[in-house]
């Protein structure tokens, strides 16, 4: 016995042995009761140090694993786990309800094509690691820890961590939104914001309206949440105002969704003129909006164009969730919902019974960040290589690709449709036999069978040669394929 | 025009001129296409370097509120927030549904007594701070940013952080766990991975049973998941196994719920013979048990109890929820689910549709403290000091309160029971103009009127000569009130 140990990597060495030593009473090779070696042996015999088997022993004390007798030495400790033996076997499957199947079967990622070793993958819309700027992360966690590391290790507020807040009031102040009777309520990211709005608001009509093609995530969650979706047409400046006022007046709405900016995922950008425009129509029928803030901050050119939230004016009817995960940093989870007060106080109870709150550490090191300035610094030079980036690719999709149609005035990515009777499925499969995938456009449409013909170019992640390359396969591919 | 600007902080000046001039621009006091003074002109005029304005219109510009013409100078952009008038008022209250106003009806920290200042509060159940071992967590920050700084900061994946699952799942291990066809999930904390649990089991008879009392936050989410709740008696050493079975034999039940260590609010842990025999009880009508972990880590003397997922052996049966928050740090918010494989793939699905992923950062810090074996040596320092305000609260409790029964054997409270008839919402008011607060027992039942003659006892946040003083005063005041 206990000649079979040996530390497996760099952590304490005295951890090790505890741990080893638990395995061996867990197992019952050591028994309740039983003498374990006395220190001075059993350091000679697994060549350790006295004392690192004296904390070995006092670790496993201190677990309830073993107990001393003064005088006498160590002893295995009586433990209830040796007296395991029932066995259970429920059908799983069986016992997960509708929504868990729905939720596994819309789950792209269990779906999708993975990228093997080498391939071009155009299907991330992620920023691009290599621009994260460490050092400033560091220095606001380092920041903020000594001003109150205590605080943040500890339980926050459900609404979320009050700077933080504040500081994105300022922020959508400075888009032009009235804040009178608004309120935030920080969250785990545009999903949980969304999942969140969506738990609350009551579903008369169980229907809901929204560009078509949209954000997957945002079709999947709809449809999480059992509404029946109306698709609007895009068109080159946006939503199809006339389709859209259709809509309305046929048919009772509890809610809409839009991306005014950045679309996901056309890339388009709402014109202001019909933002104003958009307004009005939905005061008109009373129907809420939830605004979708994504990538607002990666404008390229142009004038600033105000979020619909700052459009409505003093009006109460939008819901907007942002995020800075795809400019900043996602692995950081934080978002926020800008509503009225009303509601908001609403969902601080539903996020407090979902999750208590988001993460103190993640608010606390964004907001030391963006009050040290980074974010304008980071954004400035994000812009510049994305920017770079999108011309490119642009570029290269002029170059190579068939298309019928180019769109994306910016963002992370761009969206290809190609003419109809075009199967971009198949393309797919062809380019993937040759070491390239992309995003098939069908998975952005609000009905099955829809945007066959389309694709979406996420270029955030791809190296300059590797775009190039990419896309080249990509229309020689299809003009293979159209014979 | 300008006079009026004065730095408010100390962010970088540059950005707060920027911002200064956006908020001049939004309401109108600048207009579209008006020339901006001077770089020159404004650095003499707010007394600022010339680099400083130089930069403010830099950034101005890179938001879209300005653009340069060469050779002339900075024009004020046209953009579209000021045509906002738009002006929509919705009734909020009457647009959320039921679920949302029932978060809000059951939502304790809506409807708790605030402790004012000054206040001796007994209300709390979360770890101290001042124990928090802020050096090591801010080097664990460090050497794992120094390993993968950008992976952490960018997308992870759904089921959570890599290392800290492997991590984990070797813990389970050593707590006796039989790991075949087990996996685990990460989620935010004990509290959302319940949610999810609840929101993927079918809800074939609509009835859950759990110990009576139980922990609140449970409670609640089982009621807003629509569940009737069947409570079960805590005898001094767990729940009653007689009434269960009873209870068992006479209604079908979709799940059961228990917390068999440091059991909140009780404080009692349930012995391992007891454990065994209600793991083949529960296996006998096939009913699945979600296993609470709360405060297992916080044992202060006696042998090792195995969970109850490491009773049930090769068992799929049981569904167990970790967390460290009680015990480390609650403001990272990271907890696992532990329980059969296929399920755990279901669960996956809906954490990526809820929000993702939890924060990577919580998760690499965690780990990477974990790995550095900070938690053993911070387990031993808490134990200590928790397990000697444990005694001394006990002692106090002994001394002052006429109680009928006390329990809590270790962890961060104490249970007092007084006899039938007396009304601790009653001994509440009277405490509580007296400077002292604790937790009403009523908030704990499955029904409500039970337990209005208990009451809850945290001491983890509360010095040794408040804890004497409260409890102290207390106990005069119950003295009173029985007259």
């Amino acid at each position: 016995m206990f000649y079979d140990f040996k530390p497996m990597n760099d952590r304490p060495v005295s951890l090790q042995v505890k741990e080893y030593l638990k395995r061996l009473i867990i197992k019952g090779v050591l028994q309740p009761h039983q003498k374990l070696p006395s220190t001075r042996e059993l350091s000679t015999l697994l060549n350790l140090s006295r004392n690192t088997i004296i904390s070995a022993y006092e670790g496993l004390e201190d677990d309830g694993f073993a107990y001393t007798i003064h005088g006498k030495g160590s002893y295995v400790a009586e433990t209830s786990s040796s007296a395991a033996n029932t066995s259970w076997d429920l059908d799983w499957g069986a016992r997960v309800n509708e929504y868990a199947q729905q939720a596994s079967e819309l789950d792209m990622m269990k779906r999708g094509i993975r990228a093997g070793k080498g391939t071009i993958s155009f299907t991330s819309i992620a920023p691009d690691e290599k621009l994260f700027d460490l050092e400033n992360v560091k220095r606001a966690f380092q920041d903020r820890m000594s001003v109150e590391g205590n605080v943040l290790l500890n339980y926050g507020y459900a609404k979320g961590y009050k700077p933080l807040i504040e500081y994105l009031l300022h922020y959508m102040d400075q888009k032009g939104v009235n804040l009178k009777e608004k309120d935030i309520l920080i969250t785990d990211g545009f999903t949980e914001g969304f999942d969140i709005v969506l738990s609350a608001l009551s579903k008369k009509h169980g229907s809901i309206i929204c560009e078509n093609p949209t954000h997957n995530t945002a079709i999947k969650n709809l449809k999480l949440h059992g509404y029946e979706i109306t698709g609007i047409t895009m068109e080159e400046d946006g939503i199809s105002l006339s389709e859209l006022e259709q809509a309305l007046s046929e048919k009772a709405f509890d809610c809409a969704y839009f991306v005014p900016s950045y679309h996901n995922p056309t890339g388009i950008v709402m014109s202001p003129e019909k933002r104003l425009k958009l307004m009005k129509l939905m005061e008109r029928y009373q129907v809420p909006v939830i605004e979708d803030g994504f990538n607002e901050e990666l404008r390229y050119s142009g004038s600033h164009v105000a979020p619909l939230i700052a459009t409505a004016g003093q009006g109460n009817g939008v819901i907007y969730i942002g995020s800075f995960s795809k400019v900043l940093f996602p692995g950081l989870r934080v978002g926020w919902i800008l509503a009225d007060r009303e509601l908001i106080d609403y969902l601080v109870s539903i996020k407090r019974a979902r999750s208590i709150h988001t993460s103190t550490l993640d608010q606390s090191i964004l907001y030391q960040y963006l009050y040290n300035g980074n974010f304008e610094k980071y954004l400035k030079k994000a812009r510049s290589e994305y920017k770079r980036k999108y011309e490119w690719t642009k570029q290269c999709c002029e170059e190579f690709i068939p298309y019928e149609r180019l769109s994306g005035d910016g963002g992370l990515h761009l969206f290809v449709t190609f003419e109809e009777g075009f199967d971009t499925r198949e393309l797919l499969a062809a380019c993937s036999r040759k070491g390239v995938i992309f995003t098939p456009g069908d998975n952005f449409y609000t009905k099955d069978g829809q945007g066959r013909n389309t694709m979406r170019i996420g270029f955030s992640r791809v190296s300059d040669d590797e775009i190039n390359k990419g896309i080249r396969i990509i229309g020689e591919t299809a003009r293979q394929l159209r014979g």
